[in-house]
């Protein structure tokens, strides 16, 4: 693979040049047009990522403003300077010849965008760093590219929101969407009405000055912020300081649980859209993005059933359930909204033919379909189903999900042009009901970058070829950003090792995945926003990548197998089968073996006792593997053989034993072990040393 | 070694009890006394902690008040809210017992430094975590222990300093020294005078409500935070917006280099005072602190012999020399402070007699014998001489320098117990010339906790032995408070090497150490604050534990040479050699390959250029080493030997090339060799084989 390769997202054209353009000491940026604060820090932040990684010193440790000198390096140049909003022009070209870099873009975002390009294309050979000669033409396919951050269920600090703006800006996604308020927390400060935050957050939230220095460090990136104030449900933190928004009788306590909660405000009563009028007119000027979301999801109705003054007011106003008194409430939000100049977002519940498709964007999360359908019914969308980061799927599956290609089962082309166009992207969504600060980059990162070229990159150019691979390197340099993605493994693990060497846990970690979608939710039914997040699940790789590799081992192994046995095997093909078979063999001994060096380390961490057995069993079935091995190589040498059926029971037995969740973290090695077993077991009834 | 002999500091007494104190998901804690904000804010923190590390789900995760049920299983008391200030009672007793641990202390500070006690108890075996039972009583030597952190070199962003201070409260320090204002930068926000900040740290500063976060978040961890605002000299950054403030003419442009400048504020401008005392008066309302540190350091006077109307102020005040005009600026910046009810702090240059002895306290950097005359002369004083952790000293080296032991060559008993008194403590401190706050955790941790030892524990008990296996265990408590010293050693690597595996450089680095001292800077003067700090001398590990290893291997080895030849060699003692002998050589052998594996990665890695030849050295030596095994076990075997003096020529003049230092970091395995190569090749020519 070629440098080029590894362009994450995939600009749209990409077209090698001969030669390269070196860096030096004397590397120079030249500003030219409107560069405004919004480049100039940008070079800032490039020089300083380009000094940390080549090593140089830079004699200009800042951008050379017009009249520029003819031997500058780099010569950045944008027409005006963008506005941060939904549709701005982010297209940028950049041209690497031998003598000069050339990187022009009608806005400041767009020359944002082609920094992150040409970092990415730095490279090295023993004559020092260079960036490849190269011309590149690139601009996203959607304007909406965003990641979600609930900073509700488990809050996380400004430094976590700030390194995760680099993260997202170094994969060219435009928003982040702050999942501010929610039952477990209030997180933003009101001075309007204090007791939000005072009584809703238990001391954890922005203050206005922390909002603000987020949105200008966005900003500063080209990231816009659109607060979610989720309403009328996910409310239980409003009502503990304003028990009087609450359609329930109090008294209300902090919400420490997690799941659907029946607390909603009170649509019913006509003070309650005066409070939101002020609270948003507040937050309408703290944060400046056109759009606000206002949730809108999960709404079970009960509170709004069980209130006989609701019930009247329904019954007043003909709305005949509680999907249509919430359409109402949206109906009175839209409107304070629309007074306050922002627009609406809200999650897939809210769409009704009752709200104006011009101001109000729908966030599909539930499925694709409703995504599709509010197209249909003329309302914008963005989709969100299918890029659930917090549900632990592998980046292939979120990648192949694309907005506009119909869901499984739905006829191709459902969507006209016209509707196609008005579907503006995605977002991925990190929910943290089991996410700390300390764990909350593994989960986001490098995963979320598969979503950013699926959003990014024209679709052709999504093929999932390499992306495991690209993925790692687009991984080396988010860390630079300080992202702690890959540094917290080992730390967790030694934590849950206390003084003991960490490897003989992580040889067992290093195959193993938390369980997926909302099984950890499932099996936890009494986690609370105090549960430790310090577990072996909280360790256990997203994708555990030494599981994956060993499966592709075992199947060049098994396919060597599958050769023609006609055909006389070269001694290359031999050799390759013979130092598969040592390889595999090499790797289910260190496995096997390696139970007995955890289970002191377990003993003495009661953190580890709950994956005891799954030790015990990966060390079990990486024996029988041995075994079956050994039976192989019995059978290769023509030396005769007992194969006894209950051996094979056995091995059943114990490769579903291991398949088991414990601890919420499944051993994903065992589907490998699983076919390589059940192959040579098939082979071995087959096979010539049959008795 | 028990879980006592770890505690570190070590308490004053500690009486080991029959039996264990084991927790639950029930495990309770209750308040009595007068706990406070600290008290609760602890607590909750504490067990915080002890669910992250047992894994544990507690049923409350708050403390109980008064009255508290007899089932309690951790009462803490404390008599009275302490105050933040210096001398303000910090002990406490602990009693485990096996059903109730009982923490009492005079201030919630001393249930601070008493919850950090008992967290290092936590231990645990298979029936799960436990206390063990134990009678503490602890109390400080020192009332000042403190760490300085330098924000101006380098800033350091909030998040670095808040998770060093959760380090410093761990180890029971309780004061931060808050070094805000030097040349290169003006890192506070003046809202009187806010060209200081505007123009003077491009960009990087702290705002008011982010030192006041600061101040808090170290409240709640009884630390004091003292501000350093470094004059007259160290003030490039001051005349930047404010040139009037200047001894010499502008245009004065941003100091990005280090070393000693000639900027100094005028001391004979009465308008100097007034802009002072205003900017104090400032400063002193927002750092509640009765400490403010006015620097005092490193003038060079060079302005102020240059400028005729400061000359003809000395004349006219009848003031001799540079110096005297200094504690003239001094005694005028003292009255500024003491109107504003503040006491004053220096470095050991303000040190004269013309000072009041009851409001100055003069920190001693240059010498303990400064530190030493300050008392004699009736001042109190803190010693950091023989603490500059960027220095990179070994924590041994910081460990052995206690302010009140004879200096080396002084004599005895200098001081008298009256003066000994005015030895209020001493400071860490942790200059950040070469300190990013990537690098900043790993040059403070763990040795800032050592110096933290010696200024709180008894001098009896502040013995060597075992400090290295004790800061390991209190590094792994360290880095759950988010501190990055061990994780971003590995995460330096990788970005070393790009996308090649770093087993090949880590190998390497792991035997090697920055150079010591005021090396760097005199190897690299031309470093700025753009420099970067992403190189192998800011990656390599502070103390080389790999290389201390295979000293101690060596050393065991060539002991087992010793051994009086006339008595028969035990099997033990044969065996013991053979395995050491084995074990040497199979070090050697990983050094002497590493090279070849590394060096394709340090072609395609510019920032490692400058390491390629310690890297062949390495190889060189290692290879030499195995030579002379070889030739060592030829003569075991009685084979005969020809020893070629040449070779030991070329010996060691390769071990005098690997001892250079290449790129600021030097080989510290070298010596290790050295032994071995030459104790054997002593032997190999007196020995029986000689031909």
């Amino acid at each position: 693979m070629k440098v080029f390769d590894y362009l994450l997202p995939k600009p749209v054209t990409v077209i090698p040049q001969p030669g390269a353009l070196r860096i030096t000491p004397a590397f120079t940026v030249g500003l030219k047009g409107a560069p405004g604060k919004r480049t100039c820090a940008g070079v800032s932040r490039f020089l300083a990522r380009l000094a940390g990684r080549t090593g140089l010193s830079f004699l200009n440790h800042k951008p050379l403003h017009e009249p520029l000198p003819e031997t500058c390096s780099f010569v950045i140049s944008n027409r005006r300077q963008g506005k941060l909003a939904l549709g701005e022009d982010e297209s940028y070209r950049l041209e690497i010849g031998p003598k000069q870099a050339v990187l022009q873009a009608e806005t400041d975002l767009g020359v944002l965008r082609g920094l992150e390009t040409i970092l990415q294309l730095l490279t090295a050979d023993q004559d020092g760093p260079f960036f490849p000669a190269v011309r590149i033409t690139d601009q996203p396919r959607f304007p909406w590219r965003g990641l979600l951050i609930d900073c509700a269920r488990h809050f996380q600090p400004v430094e976590v929101i700030k390194r995760n703006l680099d993260g997202m800006a170094a994969v060219k996604l435009n928003v982040l969407h702050w999942h501010l308020t929610d039952d477990q927390g209030f997180r933003v400060e009101s001075k309007v009405f204090p007791r939000l935050h005072q009584e809703g957050a238990a001391g954890a939230y922005y203050t206005q000055e922390q909002i603000r220095e987020v949105i200008n460090y966005a900003d500063l990136r080209g990231i816009r912020v659109v607060p979610e104030f989720d309403l009328p449900g996910h409310t239980s933190s409003w009502v503990l300081g304003y028990p009087e928004l609450a359609s329930a009788p109090g008294p209300h306590h902090p919400e420490i649980g997690f799941g659907v909660k029946d607390t909603l405000l009170n649509p019913a009563r006509e003070e309650t859209y005066t409070f939101l009028a002020a609270f948003f007119q507040e937050m309408a000027a703290l944060f400046p993005d056109e759009y606000i979301h206002i949730g809108g999801d999960e709404n079970n109705g009960r509170q709004w059933l069980a209130n006989p003054e609701i019930q009247a007011f329904m019954r007043a106003h003909g709305l005949p359930d509680t999907h249509a008194l919430q359409t109402y409430f949206n109906r009175r939000l839209l409107a304070i909204l629309t007074r306050l100049q922002k627009k609406m977002v809200g999650w897939d519940e809210i769409l009704a033919a009752a709200l104006p498709t011009s101001t109000v964007v729908i966030q599909a999360w539930r499925s694709k379909e409703r995504l599709w359908q509010a197209a249909k019914m003329g309302y914008r969308g963005i989709l969100s189903h299918g890029y659930y980061l917090d549900l632990m799927q592998p980046a292939a599956f979120h990648y192949q999900n694309d907005p506009l290609a119909p869901a499984e089962g739905a006829p191709a082309d459902e969507l006209t042009p016209e509707q196609q166009q008005l579907v503006l992207g995605g977002e991925a969504a990190m929910w943290t009901e089991f996410i700390s600060p300390e764990t909350i980059d593994a989960r986001l990162w490098p995963r979320a970058a598969a979503i950013a070229e699926r959003l990014w990159s024209p679709p052709a150019h999504c093929t999932p070829e390499h992306l495991d691979r690209r993925l790692a390197r687009v991984s080396l340099h988010l860390e630079e950003l300080g992202l702690t993605h890959e540094k917290n493994y080992p730390m967790m693990l030694r934590r849950l090792c206390g003084q003991w060497a960490i490897e003989p846990l992580q040889t067992l970690v290093d195959l193993c995945e938390p369980v997926k979608n909302y099984e950890r939710a499932i099996q936890c039914p009494d986690a609370t926003i105090y549960s430790p997040l310090t577990r072996v699940v909280d360790a256990a790789p997203t994708e555990a990548k030494a599981a994956r590799r060993f499966h592709q081992l075992v199947r060049r192994y098994l396919s060597t197998l599958e050769q023609d046995p006609t055909v006389e095997a070269s001694n290359t093909q031999a050799g390759e089968n013979e130092s598969l078979w040592r390889e595999i063999k090499a790797q289910l001994t260190v496995w096997h073996k390696n139970h007995t060096a955890l289970e002191p380390i377990i003993k003495s961490a009661p953190l580890l006792h709950e994956i005891r057995s799954l030790s015990a069993a990966l060390a079990r079935i990486a024996g029988l593997g041995l075994d079956i091995l050994a039976l192989w190589a019995k059978q290769q040498n023509n030396e005769p053989l007992t194969l006894d059926p209950t051996f094979f029971q056995q091995l059943k037995q114990a490769l579903a034993a291991a398949a088991k969740p414990r601890g919420q973290v499944e051993l994903v090695v065992v589907p490998a072990i699983a076919e390589l077993v059940e192959t040579l077991w098939q082979k071995l009834n087959a096979g010539p040393g049959r008795n």
